[in-house]
C-alpha cells in the first residue's frame, strides 16, 4: 500500500465541481494534505532545475518589476505555501545570479481555485511573514483568469485531473456511453474511456489556450498531475481498482434497495489520468506553447515496502477528498456505509494493489510561451 | 431621522478590528447595505467627472494594456460591484473618446479588506458577467497590498473612518485618556479625542504612504468617507448622540451589576470622523499625492423631510455593521440587551438627531501621484 497514498484522489483541490472539504478541522482538507506536500516536494527539484535553465529574469524583468506566479487549483493550504515559497527563492537566486547589481524585484502571487474553494480559511492560514503580495482568484482556470501577458510562472499541482464536468454523454440513459454498474471509466466500456478523454483534452485545450494568452512572453507553465503509463489501463492502477471497489458497494447497497442501480449508474467521478502521449498530443496544438522539459515518476521514493499505510488514516484522507462529490448524488447515510466499508474492502484487495502500483503514475511538464521576441 | 441612515456606523466595511457580519441570512451585511448603496451613489457624480478630468488614458496605457482598480474595504458585496462597475463604465468611455481607434484595455479589480473578512460569500455573489478580471486580496490597507506602481484606480468607500486600532492610550486605567464612561470621543475628555485623532492621523498617512508606491504615476485615489465639518464637535452629529446613548445603556447594565464600570470604560469603538482639514494636512506631508477635487456632502437628498425611517429597520442596520465590535467584549446577553433598548432610546431623541443631522457629514477626496513624468 506504500505507495497508494501520494495519488491524485489525495488531492482534490482543482476547479472540478466540488472543492476539498474547508475549515481548519478534523475532516479538514488542510489536516489532511500531508501526502500531497510530499508528492509536491517530489517535483521540487524538477521544478526548480526548470526554473533556473528556461527563465530569462532578464528579459522578463525589462517591461516590470514585478514577477506575477499563481497556483492554479490552490486549494485551502498549507502545501500551496510552501509550493510558491519555493517558487520564490529559486527566482531569487536565479536573479541574484543573472543580476547580481539590480535591485531585488517584488513578487505577486495568485491563489486559485473555484468560487466555492474556501477562501476564507486560504486567507486566514497565509504565512503572515511572507515576501509577496497575496490575491485570490475565485474562478475555473479552464478559462480565463487573468489579463493578457500578466502571468510570468504558472504553476498547477495535482489539479488537471480533475475534469470541468462529468462528461455528457455520461449522463444520458440512451448514450452507449451510459456507464453502467461504475463510477468512473475504469474497467467500463470503450465509449466510456472515450467520453472521458474526449472531455479531458477539451479542458486542457481550453487551460492551454487560457494560459498562453496571461503569461508573458518566456514565461513559463509548470504542471504536476496524476499521470498513467503509455498503452496501461486504468483498471490496472490502485485508483482504478479502488474505484471499481466503491461502485461494488454501492451495488451492493443497491440491492438492498436503499438506493437504485440507475442512481449508481448516472453517478461519474469527473477525474481523469492521461498518459504523457495524450498530454503532449493536446499541448501540439497549441501554437503559443511548447514543452521544454517533462518526466514520469513514482512519487513515492520515501516510502520503502516495509512502510505500510494505516487503511483508516488513508481512508480519513480519500473521505475529505472526495466525500463533496458523492454527497451531491447519495444521501448522508449511504455515504457514510460507502466510507465504512471501504476500509475493509481496500484491506482485503491491499496486496494487489500495492503491486499495482509500481508504476509511474505521476508526470510532471514545463511549458514556455515560445514567442519570446 | 431621514439623513441617519447614510451615516458611517452604517458601514463597516474598512479595516478595522472587526468584519461586518457575512454571509447572506438575514441579519447580513450583504442584506443590510441598501442605504450605502444610496450614500455610494451620490459620490458617482464626483468620481465620474474626477476619472473623466484627470486620468490620462493613454498615459496610463502606455506601459500596460490593463487598467487595474481596487476596492480597499469591499466588505461582503453586493455594494462593491456597483462601484467598481461604474468605475470601469467611466475610464472606457473615457478610452472611446481618448483613444477611438485603440483597442479597448483589458480591466482587472482587486477587491480588498481584513483576512477576517467574508471573502467567500464576496467570491459567490460575483457578477457572473463581470467585464473584469477579479482578485481578493486579504490585509490591511494601512500597509502595503499591491506592488510598487501596479495599479491606476483605487478606491475606497465609507472604510477610512475605522481606525487600524483602538488608540492605546484608552487602553490605560492609568493615562490620563482613560475613558472613563464612555465608548467613543464624543463628549468625552480632550485627551481622549487627541488620542483618536493621533491614531486615526498615523493611519491615514500609513494608507496614503502605501498608496504613494502601489498606484503608477497619474494615477488617482478616490475616497469617500464619513466627515465632520471643521469646528464642530462630535456630540453634535447623530452618530455621537447614538454613541452616548450606547455608553448610557451599558452604565446602566452596570449598574445593576451585570457588567462592570470599567468593562465599558475599556470599551472604545475605533472609529473617528476627521474633518476635510484635518485630512488636507495629513495629504500634505505626503510628497507624492496631491488633492486634486475634495467635497463635503449630505449624502441624503434622496429623502425629504416627510421620509422617516423604520427606527426597527435601522436598528438591525447598525446592528449588522456594529454588533462583532461590542461581541468581542460584552456577552451575547449584553448586546442582544444593548441593542434592544437602543430602538427605543432612540426613538425618544429622534428629533434632536434629526436636527442635529443636517450637516455635511460626508466627504470626498480625489488624489493623485505627481510624479506623472
Amino acid at each position: 500500500m506504500a505507495t497508494l497514498v501520494n495519488d491524485s484522489i489525495l488531492k482534490n483541490d482543482a476547479d472540478g465541481p466540488i472543492p476539498v472539504s474547508g475549515g481548519l478541522g478534523t475532516d479538514s482538507y488542510y489536516n489532511h494534505s500531508f501526502f500531497q506536500k510530499i508528492a509536491a516536494n517530489v517535483a521540487k527539484d524538477m521544478i526548480e532545475e526548470a526554473i533556473t535553465k528556461k527563465l530569462d529574469v532578464k528579459f522578463l524583468l525589462s517591461s516590470s518589476n514585478t514577477i506575477r506566479i499563481a497556483d492554479l487549483g490552490c486549494a485551502v493550504g498549507p502545501n500551496t505555501f510552501d509550493a510558491m515559497q519555493s517558487i520564490v527563492d529559486v527566482i531569487k537566486l536565479k536573479y541574484q545570479t543573472q543580476l547580481p547589481a539590480s535591485p531585488m524585484p517584488e513578487f505577486q502571487v495568485f491563489f486559485n481555485d473555484q468560487p466555492a474553494n474556501d477562501f476564507n480559511t486560504l486567507f486566514k492560514s497565509m504565512p503572515p511573514k511572507r515576501e509577496y503580495f497575496a490575491a485570490g482568484v475565485p474562478g475555473s482556470f479552464y478559462g480565463r483568469l487573468f489579463p493578457d501577458s500578466s502571468l510570468h510562472v504558472v504553476y498547477s499541482s495535482y489539479a488537471l485531473h480533475w475534469l470541468s464536468k462529468v462528461p455528457e454523454d455520461l449522463e444520458d440513459k440512451n448514450s452507449p456511453a451510459w456507464n453502467r454498474g461504475k463510477i468512473h471509466h475504469a474497467s467500463a466500456t470503450e465509449e466510456v474511456l472515450r467520453a472521458y478523454a474526449g472531455q479531458w483534452a477539451d479542458d486542457l485545450s481550453g487551460f492551454l489556450n487560457a494560459r498562453a494568452r496571461e503569461i508573458v512572453p518566456g514565461g513559463i507553465v509548470v504542471i504536476v498531475t496524476h499521470s498513467i503509463p503509455d498503452g496501461m489501463e486504468y483498471s490496472e492502477l490502485a485508483n482504478g481498482m479502488m474505484y471499481s471497489c466503491m461502485a461494488s458497494i454501492l451495488l451492493d447497497i443497491a440491492k438492498r434497495g436503499l438506493i437504485t442501480e440507475e442512481q449508481v449508474d448516472a453517478f461519474n467521478l469527473p477525474t481523469y489520468a492521461a498518459s504523457p502521449g495524450e498530454f503532449v498530443s493536446v499541448v501540439e496544438n497549441n501554437e503559443y506553447l511548447n514543452i521544454v522539459t517533462m518526466g514520469e515518476s513514482n512519487p513515492s521514493p520515501w516510502l520503502t515496502d516495509d512502510v505500510h499505510v494505516d487503511m483508516n488514516e488513508f481512508v480519513s484522507h480519500i473521505r475529505a477528498a472526495m466525500e463533496g462529490m458523492f454527497s451531491k448524488h447519495f444521501s448522508r447515510e449511504i455515504v457514510n456505509e460507502m466510507f465504512e466499508q471501504l476500509e475493509a474492502r481496500l484491506s482485503e484487495i491491499s496486496v494487489e494493489m500495492e503491486s499495482a502500483y509500481k508504476d509511474k503514475i505521476q508526470a510532471f511538464y514545463v511549458l514556455q510561451r515560445n514567442d519570446s521576441g
